[in-house]
């Protein structure tokens, strides 16, 4: 059996490099009598490179050719990867994708093709890179309901607040130290607005819930206003601020997702997740919480999540895996401001005194929180629990305090 | 299809109460028309039970009945359920078991027998409970070669050590804490001692490396001797104890396995693992540490995981899954004092300045730890690394002090 691998880049060459160095173990675990590597695709040239001779420039050579069964892409974006993708489906070969935001995009659609064409789209690899999530959320935990799904799902933004946490180190600084290892790419944007954690909870809840989550309905902010004194504070309260990914069910019409910095208490097992590691905590009915803790990315973990892909798609040829979801409606994601929280402000207020008594009226049980060296004119409080909209409202009440920052407290 | 259930306690009550609440979405997973528990075999009554009619005393009713493909072993013991469980795999039945003494001592002929006779026999409960973890590690790291697991694999040992270091309790204390809140039996005997958490390594190295791990072979040491003292030691280190269990591929005919209490450094994500969690670690070539998180036994968890086993079976009808073991040979797992290791020393000493003296003399760059109130005459200090037989051997050379405890260094 012949696979094809379009897009050369860090991950589809880590492919090549598992496929490479684990030859034997993989073929005995596909149950075919051979996998073989025959094409990649890319438009660059590798000369030098140990697989230069398979390298080929047109899409049709892969798409025309019947021999070749599974097709891994790690070209990443939407066009013309949902182009290629869609006819490899439909000429009946497999695809493995670790393309999140084609996944995050047109999973729904991908899906329904593989399925009319009894062929399998498996995309392991689009979530938490190497860690093993998507196959234990649809297998093993096949026998509970999932009523929410809470993770640290991007890689460089919890290498930044590690660093804002554990060293003290400013946003900016952070950022750079990250781009600097190679973590974090020139342009952070996808990184740390946001933008990469919203797939990958997109595609999360998607699986875990049964309908297709669209981007533009999760409410998604990034780190880029955090400040060290929300981290002093936090840090005093007991806890540390994470950017987490999550989803809540409601009913079967009905789910909340978002993605935001949170606070975390120190005793969660979220708290301790530091640098560039991802975990996803999967809460069950019947299971309670389970934790998946792994690299997120990089070469050979995300490769071999691929690889082990690629092994269930030659298990599964001619068959098609139970694995997927259905579309979903406008109204499917609530509006996030609708949810319970508890909310963390800090605040600049001229008579400190005054505005505590204000904000004590307005929150009933509010508690202020400490930090060294704060300015004379800075206070810091958490709330009760309420609906967003409820606590947003309250505090355009307080005209005598001006908020400088406002994070949700969670409870995983 | 129809389903029977063997023994009615803890987990086989709550496997029966997971297939009715949420019958709908199992039956759909399952790719049958219809999933049915018809049997409970149990010697007890259970008058009033919502299943009170399903109960039979004779297994032939079970065996006998072409009508139940899959059965659910949660008896525990090896007998009568090694017998019972092999004649419904020859009998062409699939059997789903939660019992971990049963996979450790008779995992490879029982697995033999489920291939001969074109079945499944699946065990994701025996291990970890309702974390999902066998089923990954067969799966989707199928694209790497695993060369290391730890983990902490017993939640009763886990409560006790957590509260000896977070609240500084005794270990008799603690122990009759786990047993007030029915985390330890009246005879704790099997968690305290290791035995529990070996019969899981057993299982874990055994899918892991391909061969069959005999619990016989396996070193191991319970937490009965651990005192506060090398709590607090350990503390003043920079890490906590915990029991662990692991295992490391050496080569294709040689692993180490053992279970015993080891120093953990705080930054290791096993070290945050509290209370009655359990954590288990893989190491694998390409992907590099993952953790594995969740409770590790309780009624709904533990019966979630034989459910998802039960949905496999079902699927997988008429066919058989890839997974299982060959057998091992008599010197498969090397002597524990030939792997590398350093060691934590706590010791008395009449004179400690020579003492002290002696100690760098015979361990080159060992380190001396402290601890608040420690009595004129004790020491501690941690050794380099080097085969566990060698340090011994020199510790053996120093008749200056009698050493109390010692425990193994990791590096997870």
């Amino acid at each position: 059996m012949y696979i094809a691998i379009m897009g050369y880049g860090v991950v589809g060459s880590g492919v090549a490099e598992v496929l490479a160095k684990n030859h034997e173990s993989i073929v005995k675990r596909s149950s075919q009598p051979e996998l073989e590597l025959k094409y990649i695709l890319d438009l660059r040239d590798f000369p030098g490179d140990v697989n230069e001779k398979l390298v080929i420039k047109d899409f049709n050579t892969i798409l025309n050719d019947d021999s070749v069964k599974i097709v891994v892409e790690t070209m990443g974006g939407v066009h013309p990867a949902f182009e290629f993708v869609s006819s490899c489906l439909k000429a009946g070969k497999s695809v493995v994708s670790s393309n999140k935001e084609l996944v995050a995009t047109n999973g729904y659609e991908l899906l329904k093709l593989a399925q009319e064409n009894n062929v399998n789209f498996l995309f392991e690899a689009s979530v938490g890179g190497g860690i093993p999530i998507l196959r234990p959320i649809s297998q093993c935990l096949a026998a509970n309901k999932i009523d929410e799904i809470a993770g640290i799902l991007n890689g460089t933004t919890n290498f930044i607040l590690t660093k804002m946490i554990n060293d003290k180190m400013s946003f900016a600084d952070a950022l750079k130290l990250a781009q600097e290892n190679g973590y974090a790419e020139k342009d952070p944007t996808a990184d740390i607005e946001g933008i990469d954690a919203c797939r990958k909870i997109c595609i999360l809840a998607s699986l875990c819930f049964g309908k297709h989550v669209y981007a533009k309905y999760v409410y998604t902010e990034g780190i880029t206003k955090i400040a060290l004194e929300d981290v002093e504070y936090i840090r005093s309260w007991g806890g540390v601020i994470k950017l987490i990914g999550r989803a809540k069910w409601l009913s079967d019409t009905k789910i909340s997702a978002m993605v935001t910095p949170a606070v975390i208490a120190n005793g969660s097992q979220l708290a301790g997740v530091n640098d560039v590691f991802n975990a996803i905590l999967i809460r069950g009915n019947a299971i309670g919480d389970v934790v998946f803790y792994g690299r997120g990315a990089g070469k050979l973990p995300t490769a071999s999540a691929v690889v082990a892909d690629v092994i269930d798609c030659a298990k599964h040829t001619g068959r098609k895996k139970i694995f997927g979801w259905e579309d979903s409606c406008d109204n499917y994601v609530v509006d996030y401001l609708d949810m319970d929280t508890a909310l963390y402000v800090r605040a600049e207020a001229e008579n400190k005194a005054e505005a505590k008594k204000a904000i004590q009226s307005v929150f009933e049980g509010a508690k202020f929180l400490k930090r060294d060296n704060a300015p004379e004119n800075e206070l810091a409080f958490t709330t009760g629990v309420a609906s967003e909209r409820e606590l947003r409202t309250r505090l355009d009440t307080l005209h005598c305090i001006k908020p400088l920052s406002v994070i949700r407290i969670t409870d995983y």
